[in-house]
């Protein structure tokens, strides 16, 4: 009995790691495995680097909360609001003399935290036409909300 | 009787956006008032200033997550790890010819993410001796552990 019960706890925990496809040695409490909210969140960003690859702007916003309190930090700057991000990417790569390159996100970290939210390391990459690359890092905190993840707030930074 | 059931609604509904300090339109699926989550974790930055303020780097690095997994972005740089981070911290700001300076978080906002995990978006001040006042924007996820709330993940970046 005892062994059948300690077999089962260790599938148990084997299953749940594989799930969570890491080995951390301390997990916060509460943390769980959630590989559908990686998959959904990883959706988001993949949509939003094809938008750009396809100069859609508003497809690429679409990724964000539509609300005046989404943020957006980049260097010491802070732009506030769904509309305030979408001047800004209009005014950097949109505006006369300005392109968007091609995008590429790369070293995605998706990290659930509970049902609702998660948050994504990562780092972007601009190919534009000129042969430069500017390129960086984001932290980006999405929230589930009833059509689906969206950024919340956006923290990218560049060389 | 229809009278004081929308009076008590009402009550009800300001006294949850009280507690929630905010007046938010759409609110997430999920989400919940915390304002014992955002004590906890205001209480960590509030030690970590003081402590940097101290010129106590070891006090301020224990609001950090002691794992190989910490990370920290800052420009388009990262750095893995607890011990990582400390270097650094020593590297930048307690090498021969540096200093700490005093440093000031403000415009902190705290937003719970479930029960065991938050994130805090703030700007950071520092006042050096020879008056450069470098500055900029944070970014920090927290998640609960067994010995209160850590940073698991921080993104800094400056003017």
């Amino acid at each position: 009995m005892l062994t059948r019960y300690t077999l089962a706890s260790l599938l148990c925990l084997v299953s749940v790691r594989l799930a969570a496809g890491q080995d951390r040695t301390i997990v916060p409490a509460g943390s769980v495995a959630s590989p559908h909210v990686n998959k959904e969140v990883e959706q988001v960003l993949r949509l939003q680097q094809e938008a750009w690859n396809h100069h859609d702007l508003e497809g690429f916003m679409t990724g964000y909360w539509n609300s005046p309190e989404l943020t957006f930090f980049s260097g010491a700057h802070e732009t506030s609001g769904w509309q305030g991000a979408l001047e800004r990417y209009r005014k950097t790569y949109q505006s006369e003399g300005k392109e968007m390159g091609k995008l590429e996100f790369s070293d995605l970290r998706i990290e659930a935290l509970g049902s609702d939210a998660a948050f994504v390391r990562g780092a972007w990459h601009l190919t534009m036409s000129d042969g430069k690359t500017p390129h960086g890092l984001f932290t980006l905190v999405f929230r589930k909300f009833p059509d689906g993840w969206k950024i919340v707030h956006d923290h990218t930074s560049a060389e």
